[in-house]
């Protein structure tokens, strides 16, 4: 064993001098994927500037955004269009939004503004970090939960919601799951849907983020939460949200907000404080590429296409490198843009830092954990998108190199 | 005079009879100022998606917006383009989100978050009702001090402010404001920036939304006041706010927020939790249309031939047909968007329903004031830039139709 250790220390050596630069942090779209967007650059074109309605998209106004945008992207998210909103260049924002929203002056139906009195969210983890810092940023607690692959441990999540009433949330990406690619079951749709909550001002944060990302020619659906939650009498409990952003340019799309009449008048009346409306050239830009729910999954198909070789990499070396050793498991994604490693406790941080010292960037170890801290300091998230095929296998072949050599380290202790 | 009040009469029944649909509410531009930006329409053009340094605008990041749009926007502000952001599509949500996080967390120097205690602002009256908007929804009382035509009556000011530490900040609208049209002084400027303030907090909110927006060939300039604060040894007081709304797209541009290095450290740090970055190919597409500040000025000089004829009739409208009456008094603006009127007093609001009436909608009265509520019932904020102007001189007819009625119906009272 110690002889192993002492060839992998070699390897590592050797990598280090090498003076690599590669990046498997964030879940970016490459620059081929970003190439099909390309007509965005010129559209909507000179002279074609009125939205479906006769209005002209150059003006202000219009702060629900463009009716045609949102009669695209509602069918894809499970959203009656006219329950949908589509704002902004993320999503994120608008999760942003409604929480502080809610901190300031509390949610229709419960007036109380969250800040009085402690508040809390579940967080199903391993999770996204963006998420968790907006709960970090305005003081609500977060309470892990595990996740299963069918989403988080249910009854784990019923019992803390029925019986504190200042948890006011959960996060949940209900597909594909970002880093584990968790497909949220029907059974834990239905139960997220009608659970009893101690607060009655209980929210669900559904970030539908890769409601179109597949990445095998059988793509997963999950249950609507919409129709879930109005069935149970719940109808203000979920808040959906979704964006063009791994779609068509990361940053420069729409996001968009979907949720009961009531959230959602609650939401454009704080709306309307902060700007006379969206961007409404940029959402006729993208209806003119896409036109229709079938031509977003026809655009996604060739993403896919991009991907799947990739996610094909990953797991080919995780499997050939790692496979059988016991010292790692990891995800086998069928969407969205992660692939989740896990290794022996104690190991991600220190194979983090290894990489690094080779140039091999990677999310810091506990990133996806509430508060940046990982319990048991065993998960790594991966990134493989955004470089090219060839830095991707090296990156893969390091990162391989540092999963072993920390186990052996451990295991040597 | 009631022969003249009968006579009055029956013009406004056979104007009500005509069925006019006109609208002077809202600073928006026209169809032809709109068309002065077509190029954006497809700009960047396919293949130009790289910035300045290289970096790929599609894709994620820069959070504080584009180096060469920054630079082209800084002179035009008064700010130095590192200190200086480019974020979203308005300047009003930056306004908003700079009060929300002050109001959550306290500012820069002052952790203390502005919700604990009362806070208060001092609001130049009339004003733009989206500032006092804003300040309704966060609780924030608004003390109003009148306008002189140089500014806000400094000697109120000051006195206001070193007396009571709960006033934190004074909205300015400081070159053409809305609506009166004033233009800060030297003075107002140096005595805004050196002023003492009981709250060591204090901000001004300057708002320069009408930087380039001149309807003379003798632009009014204004006083540096990052440079004046600076100066004074309070350099965190300012908040310099400006967008290209009334430059290219209404809606569909960018806003800028400029500030010394810890407020603008703080607010990306907030606004880093809420967004990975900002619509980068925007900014773009207004670089290549716009290319440089004489770029800006040189399309602000074709806005300018297009609104100064309808800014000419208004000013000869109210002459003709009101010159001498001793009833109403307006401004002459060099700049901006909006022309004051201001009327016998409790007569504002019986002008704006009876060109209701007559199909011709006026800004409600009161709305420059904060809480919607002018106290004299005087003030008229006249918008002409939109309509045709066949259209603008029929609504200008009507509304000094309507002035002399309702000073008549008052004098006969």
């Amino acid at each position: 064993m110690s002889e192993m250790a002492a060839q992998l220390r070699i390897a590592h050596e050797e990598l280090r001098t090498r003076g690599l630069r590669l990046d498997l942090t964030r879940g970016k779209p490459s620059a081929e994927q970003l190439d099909l967007s390309t007509p965005l650059l010129e559209l909507p074109g000179a002279g074609d500037h009125h939205a479906a309605d006769g209005s002209d998209t150059r003006n202000y106004g219009g702060l629900r955004g463009l009716p045609e945008l949102r009669e695209i992207f509602g069918p894809l998210l499970g959203v009656p269009p006219e329950q949908l909103i589509a704002v902004g260049n993320s999503s994120l924002e608008l999760m942003h939004d409604y929480l502080v929203h809610a901190v300031l002056f509390g949610v229709p139906g419960v007036d109380r503004p969250w800040r009085d009195g402690g508040v809390a969210f579940l967080c199903p983890v391993p999770g996204y970090d963006r998420h968790f810092a907006i709960c970090e940023k305005l003081g609500i607690e977060m309470i892990p939960v595990p996740l299963t692959g069918d989403g988080p441990d249910m009854a784990e999540v019923e019992r803390l919601v029925a019986e504190d009433a200042r948890i006011k949330g959960i996060w949940c990406v209900p597909k594909y799951s970002n880093p584990t690619a968790d497909v949220y079951s029907p059974q834990t749709v239905r139960r997220l849907a009608g659970m009893r909550a101690a607060a009655p001002d209980f929210r669900i944060f559904w970030d539908n983020a890769y409601a179109v990302h597949h990445l095998t020619d059988q793509p997963r659906e999950i249950d609507n939460l919409l129709d879930a939650c109005e069935a149970a009498g719940n109808a203000d409990r979920p808040l959906v949200f979704g964006s063009t952003s791994k779609i068509t340019f990361a940053g420069a799309g729409v996001g968009f907000l979907g949720a009961s009449k009531s959230n959602l008048d609650w939401f454009v009346g704080h709306l309307g404080k902060r700007t006379i409306g969206p961007d409404k050239i940029t959402q006729l830009r993208h209806v003119r590429l896409l036109r229709s729910p079938e031509g977003v999954l026809g655009h996604m198909a060739r993403h896919r296409e991009l991907l799947k070789p990739k996610f094909d990499l990953v797991e080919r070396t995780f499997s050939e490198q790692l496979g059988g050793t016991g010292v790692a498991s990891w995800t086998s994604p069928r969407g969205g843009y992660f692939v989740s490693l896990e290794l022996m406790p104690g190991c991600a941080s220190r194979v983090v830092d290894l990489a690094a010292e080779a140039g091999i960037a990677l999310t810091p170890a506990g990133a996806p954990f509430p508060y940046g801290k990982d319990p048991d300091d065993t998960v790594i998230r991966i990134a493989p998108s955004y470089p090219p095929l060839p830095e991707l296998a090296e990156a893969m072949n390091g990162l391989t190199l540092y999963v072993k050599l920390a186990a052996a380290e451990r295991l040597l202790r």
